[in-house]
C-alpha cells in the first residue's frame, strides 16, 4: 500500500500512516530469532535491533524534543547510542561497534518503540494548529526516514545470515519466482533540454531531489529491463574478471586485493552456482536480473558489452514516462524477479548510473542537523534509481536518489545498460 | 566445592562430578540476559554461547566420537564452528567471527548441552570396564577444560559489558568485601636445587606442568600479597607511565600506541577514579590488588619499586607450601580482596611471573590432537600463577601453569614482588 | 616558451620540441643531490630517479617498440619497473616500492635518457612518410606526458624534502615575491548552453577534454583570483576545523582520523605560522593564496564562506575567455604569488572545481593500452582546472582536465570561490 | 683479526683498534653505488648510510658529549635523527622512515665519520689519566657496538638488494665455497651444574652475559654442525609447511597470512631451486647449512625429525670448550659453508636456541642510557648464540646471547639440533 500522506493531511490520516510504517518495521523482524537481532557481519550493516531502536530514537531528536515542552528521553544515554551520524546533533557510539551493545535489550528496545509510539500519537492529536504543518513535514521525514531503513535492514539481515557458515534462511515462505526472460527492448529518448529533479508541488521529496532544475542531453536510448544472471555469467566466461582493460583503476585493484571473480552471494557447489537469498540458498536461476554488483563490475559488464551506464538523468527521464509499478517489499519476494513484458523500471533492484552523487545547481539543504541527512554524503559516492524489492511500496519515485560508494555491494543492486544514439 | 576426581574414581562419582561442573557453567549464566549471550567485543573474548557450545564440543569430539561406535554428531557443521583451535582435528570457524554466530541461537545450544549431557551418561554408564580408565582420563580433561572456560567466561563478559556504554553489571548481588589492608610480608626462601612440576600421583595436571624436574635457585624473597591500588596510583602519580626506563620496549611501544595511561576498566569521574567490576562501576578501593594489567604494567611497576616479578620456579615453590585456600569463584565475590592475615596466595589474581611460557625439560605433549591443548602456545607468552577469583575452586594447584600474551589485560591479572637476598 | 607543436610540424620543428621538453626535466633535476633522487615519501610520489626513468620508458614502449623494427629494448626489465600503469601493456613493479630500487642507479638512468634520445632522434630523422603522422603524434603525447611528470616530480621533490626533519630546501635562488593583495572582483557569467570541451582543430589535448559538447548552465558568478593564505587563516581561526556542519562526511572522518588542523605544510614556531615551500621553510604571507589544500578542505572553505566551489564547466567558460598567462614553472617562482591587477585565473594552483572526474557524453578513449592514459581514473576524483606554478608553460588550457583524490593534498592545490547569481 | 683489547690497553692499542673497527665499516661500504646508500626494504632494516651515522653519533652521545667540554655536536640535529632507540637519551626519528633521510648526503655522512674520529683520537690522547678507564670502557663498547652495526649492515643489504626485482650482488668477488658434507656427529653432555654466563675478568662482554651463575641440567647430546638446505628440503619434501601439528600456534598462523612455503630468499625457477646471496641469485647447494630461517620453522623442523632446538646453556656449555674459530666475516665468504671435520660451531649462521631471551638471575643492566642497550629487549625474544658468516672475527663468544624475534628471517640465522639423553 502507498503513502499519499502530505503536510496537508488530516490528523486522523498522518496517525494511520505512522502507525502502518512502523507496524511494518515490526512485521519485518517477525521471522527474526532473538539472537539475529545482534548482529553486525561488517561495518556497512547495523543489527537489527539498532535499526529499530535508531528509527524511534529519530523521533525523540527531531521531533519530540522540538514539539513537546520539557520531553524527557526514554532513556538518558539512548540519544548516544542510537544516534546513527548527526554531528551537529551531538556524540555518538561508533559505528562498527553497533554490535557490541548488548542492552538494551531487545525486550526494552520494544518497548522504546512503544513508548515513542504513544508519545507521538498524544503529540499529534495535541499539537496547537500553528505548528501542526512543521509538526507534519518533520513525522513524514522520519517515516521516510523509516522505510529507507526498512529496506537497510532486510539488506543486513541478508548479510548478516549469509556471514553464518549454517547459511540459515530468514523466510522459508517467499512467494515463488515466475521463471523465462525475454530479449532487451531498447527505448529510444530523444535529446534536448529536460527538466529533472522534484518539484516541490509533487508530494514529499528528500532535500537532494530539488530544485527541480533542466539539463541538457543527447540522444539516447536505454535497456527497458535489467542484465541477467545469464548475460552476466557470459562475461564472467569471457574472463571478465581477469581483464585489465574492462575496469576502472580502483575496481580493479579493489579486485585483485579482494579476489572477486562474481558478484557478492554467489558460489560453486559440485561445480554449480549457487545464489544466497533471504531464502536460503538457491540454484542460481539465469533469468533473474544478476545482483549484489558493486558499481565496479556493473560499469565493467558495460564496457565488455559495448554500452555503457545510464547517466542519472537519463533514466529518471525514462523512469518519469512509467508508473510506480514493481516488485517491491510489499510483494513479498524479497528477491528479484525476472522482467515482465511491461519492462522492468521500479523494483527489483536498484540501478548503478554513471553520475556521482552531486549537488544539483541551486541545491540548498534542510536546516539544523536535517541538513546532514543527505547532503554531507555528497562525495565518492555514485546515484542509483529506481528502488528493489526490498524497499517500501509508495517510498520510491523517479526524482528518488540513492547513493552508494561504488565498492559496495551487499545492497540490492543491478545493473542497467544504456548508449549513444 | 572441590573435586578429588581421578581416574580411579566409581563411575558414580564421575557422573556426579561430571553433572556438577556441566551446572555451574549453566549457573554462571544464569544472570545473562538473552542478548548478552551473542557478544564478542574483542578478538581474544568469545560470546558465552560460544563457550558453553564449545565445551559440549569437546566431550563430543573427544570423547563421543572416540568412544562412541558410530557416534552421530547433534549437528553436522557444529564440529566446524565449535572448534577452537585444533587444526590437527579439522577446519574451524574463524576466531574473530565467533560473535556473528546468531544460529544456532541460544535455546538451541542448551539443547546440544542436554544431548551431550544425556550421551555421556549413557557412555559413563555402559562403557566397558576395559576401557573406563581412559575414558575417565578424557572425561577429567574434558571438565577442565570446561572450567578454563568457566573463568574465561566471566572475564569475556567483563569486558563485554565494560565495551558497552550504559555500563551494566554482571550481577547486582555480588557478595560485598571488606575493607582494610595491611603491610606486605616477605617470605624468605632458600637457594638451591628444587623440584618443580606435577608428579604424576598427584592427581590430574595438564601436560605443561610435567615432568617434575629440579631446578637450580638463589636465595630469593617473595611477597606474600598482591601489590593494591594504592601502591599502583603512586607509581602512576609518579609518572610511571611517562618514562621509558621503566619499560620492556614492547611494552613502551604499545603503551605509545594505546594511548595506555592506566589499568584497565579505571577511569576518571569527576576527579575520582572508579574501576568497571563485574558488579558495576564502583569507585576505587586502594585496599584492593591492583587488576587488569598486562606484564609490561606489572614489569614497570616492579622495576620502578626496585624489585622485581618473582620466577615461576619460585612462585611455584611458595605456592606448594601453602594450602589451596582462597577468593575464588564460589566464594561469589568475582572481585579481588585485600589480603587477610594469613597471606594471598591463591585465588583473587593470576599472578604474572618474569618467566616466558617454555616447555619443561623432557617435556612430551599429549598424543594426538589433545597435544595442541597447551604445547603449541609455547611461544611469546609468559607463566601466570596461583588462580583468580574468577576461577572454580578445586581448579588450581602450585604447579598449574596458565599462561597469556604480556600486552593482555581482560583477563584477571595482578602482580606480586620478589627479589634476590 | 611555449609549443606550438601539432602533428603537421615539421621533423626539425618535433626534433627541436623534444630536444628541449627533455632537456627541461634534466634542469629540474640539477638541484638534486644524488641521495634526493631516491626518496618515496609517500606512495603518492615517486621517487626523482623512476620518474626520469618512466618517461623514457614511455618512448621505448609506447614509440619505439611501435616504429623501430626489432627495437631491441635498452635493459630487458626495465619494462618491468619502470611501467607505472598500464595493466593492458603489461606487469609493473608495485608503486609502492618505487623508493627501494637502487639499481639501475642514477648514473645509469642517465644513461637510459641518453639512449632514448639518441633512438628517437634517429627515428624522427628517418620514418617513412606515411608513418610520421602517427608518429608525430605519438611524440606529442609523449612529451606531454613528461611535462606533467615535471611538474609532478617539483610537487614529489616538495613532499620528500618536507618529510625530513632538517626540512632541507630545493632551491635557495627563487625568484623572489611581490607583497601586497587586492580585494577580489566577480565576474558575472549568463547561464543557457555553452559549449565546453576540446574542438579537435585546436591543438593537441588528452582524450578526456573530448568531446566539445554543449552544456546547460544557470547565472552565476565567480572570483577572479584565488582565496588568500589570510583568508583562510580566518576560517581556521573562527573553528573551522572543528564543526562538523562544514564538512563533507568523508572529509570529517578524515580530518579526525588524521588530526588535521590546517593545510599541509602548516606548522608553528614559536606561535608564529611557517609554511615549508621548495625554497625552504618561510614565514606564512597572508597575501598569498592558500595551497596544499584537500578538496574537503576548500569545500569546507567555500561552505563556510556561504559560496560554493565552481562547477567545471563554469570554470572553463571563464577561463576560455582569458590568455593562457600566469605564474608557471618557467617564471622560476615555484610556489603561489598574490593575485595581481589582470585576475588570477591560470597558474598558481590548480583550482579544486565541485565537479567529479567523469566521462564527457560520446567521450571515446584512445585505443589500446593508450586508453589507460587518463579513462580508467574516472571513479572517486575531482577535476581541477588552471594549471599551477610547476607547470610547464604551454602545458595547460581551458579545457585540460586535471584529477587528483578528495583527500590528496601534496598536489599545489588551491581554491576559487563562485556562487549563484 | 681478533680483537683483544681491554680497559687496561694502552693509548696507543686503543687509538689502533679504533681506527681499525672503524676503517672496517667502510671497507664494508666499498661495493655499494650511491644510491645503494639509501635504501631499507623493510621496517626492520636500516639504510647503510644511517648505520654509518648511526655508529658515529653513538660516540658522540656517550663519548664526545661525556668527556670533553662543551663539546658542540656536529650538526645540532644529527642527535634526533641518529638515535636509534636511547628514549632515556631523547626524542628520535622514527624507526620506519629512515630510508626517507636524503640529506644528510653520502658526503656529509662521511664528512660526519671523519669528523668524530679526529675528535675521538684526540680525546683517545689528550684525556687525563683518572678518566681513562671510564673513557677505555665506553670505547670499547663504542666499538662492539659498530661490530653489531657491521654485521647488520650486511644483512641489511641483502635484504635491500634481494627486495629490488634486477636481483644485484652486492659483490662479485666472494671467495667461492668447498663442496661436500658429512653426516652429523653427535656431542654427548652430562647433566648436572654448570656455569655459564660471562665472569667479568675475561675481557669485554655485555651486561646481558653477567652475572655469571650456575644452572642445573639433564644429560644431552646436541649436534657438531648446522642442519643442511639438503635436509631441510626433506622436511618441506615431507609436507612440513602443510601440518600444523609440527608448528607453534603463532608459528602457524603467520605461515598461513603469509603464504610461507620456504625460507627467505628461496625461489624456484624452471623447476630449480635457487637462492639470493650477497654475491646474487646461486643455484641452491644442498650441502650448505640452511639459513634465514624464522625461530617457527627452526623449531617446526627439529619437531619433524623428533629432535628438539638445544636450550642457551646447553649450546653455551659446548661453545665454551671450543675454540672461537669459524666463518667469520674475515674469511670473506659471507655466505655459510657447509661443516668442516672438526665440527660446525662458532660464525657460518646465528644459531636460533629453544630459549627465550630473559634476564639471567641476579642480572643488573648499566646506569643510565647504557641500560636502554640490551635489557629492554628482554621479551618475546629469542636467544641465538654463535657468530655468522658477517659477524666480525673477534666480536662473537659463547656467553654472547644475539636475540631476534621469532618471526625474523632477514639475519643470518640457522639450525642446530640437540636431543635428551
Amino acid at each position: 500500500m502507498e503513502s499519499t500522506i502530505t503536510v496537508n493531511s488530516s490528523r486522523e490520516q498522518m496517525i494511520a500512516e505512522f502507525h502502518r510504517v512502523r507496524q511494518f518495521t515490526e512485521s519485518l523482524c517477525l521471522p527474526l530469532q532473538q539472537d539475529d537481532y545482534q548482529i553486525q557481519s561488517i561495518v556497512q550493516t547495523s543489527p537489527p535491533k539498532w535499526h529499530i531502536a535508531h528509527v524511534s530514537w529519530f523521533f525523540e531528536a527531531f521531533v519530540l524534543d522540538h514539539f513537546k515542552t520539557n520531553y524527557k528521553p526514554f532513556h538518558p544515554q539512548f540519544d548516544y547510542i542510537f544516534n546513527s551520524y548527526y554531528y551537529t546533533h551531538g556524540m555518538m557510539h561508533p559505528r562498527p561497534k553497533r554490535g557490541l551493545l548488548s542492552r538494551p535489550t531487545v525486550g526494552e528496545v520494544y518497548q522504546y518503540r512503544a513508548h515513542v509510539n504513544q508519545q507521538m500519537r498524544q503529540l499529534m492529536e495535541s499539537v496547537v494548529e500553528e505548528e501542526w504543518e512543521a509538526l507534519a513535514f518533520r513525522i513524514i521525514l522520519g517515516l521516510n526516514h523509516e522505510e529507507q531503513h526498512q529496506e537497510l535492514l532486510l539488506m543486513d539481515v541478508k548479510h548478516n545470515f549469509w556471514s553464518n557458515p549454517l547459511k540459515p534462511s530468514y523466510r522459508d515462505d517467499l512467494k515463488s519466482m515466475p521463471a523465462g526472460t525475454r530479449e532487451t527492448r531498447w527505448v529510444e529518448q530523444p535529446g534536448g533540454v529536460h527538466s529533472i529533479g522534484h518539484s516541490l508541488e509533487g508530494g514529499f521529496a528528500y532535500d537532494n531531489e530539488t530544485p527541480q532544475h533542466k539539463v541538457l542531453l543527447s540522444d539516447y536510448r536505454i535497456a527497458d529491463r535489467l542484465v541477467t544472471n545469464g548475460e552476466y555469467r557470459a562475461f564472467m566466461d569471457d574472463g571478465g574478471y581477469r581483464e585489465p582493460a574492462l575496469w576502472l583503476s580502483d575496481g580493479w585493484a579493489l579486485l585483485q586485493r579482494e579476489g572477486w571473480q562474481h558478484p557478492l552471494y554467489w558460489e560453486q557447489r559440485d561445480g554449480e552456482w549457487m545464489q544466497y537469498t533471504l531464502g536460503g540458498l538457491e540454484r542460481l536461476n539465469s533469468h533473474e536480473p544478476v545482483c549484489h554488483l558493486s558499481h565496479y563490475e556493473a560499469d565493467a559488464y558495460a564496457r565488455w558489452a559495448g554500452k555503457r551506464l545510464p547517466l542519472e538523468s537519463e533514466l529518471e527521464i525514462v523512469l518519469a514516462q512509467q508508473p510506480v509499478n514493481g516488485n517491491f517489499a510489499d510483494a513479498d519476494h524479497l528477491h528479484p524477479l525476472p522482467a515482465g513484458e511491461t519492462g522492468q523500471w521500479y523494483g527489483d533492484l536498484w540501478t548503478w548510473t554513471a553520475s556521482p552523487y552531486a549537488a544539483y545547481p541551486g541545491f540548498k539543504p534542510l536546516a539544523g542537523s536535517m541538513g546532514e541527512y543527505n547532503a554531507k554524503f555528497m562525495s565518492n559516492q555514485m546515484v542509483l534509481k529506481g528502488g528493489c524489492c526490498a524497499t517500501p511500496a509508495g517510498h520510491t519515485r523517479a526524482s528518488y536518489r540513492n547513493f552508494f560508494y561504488p565498492d559496495e555491494r551487499w545492497a540490492f543492486t543491478g545493473l542497467r545498460l544504456a548508449e549513444d544514439v
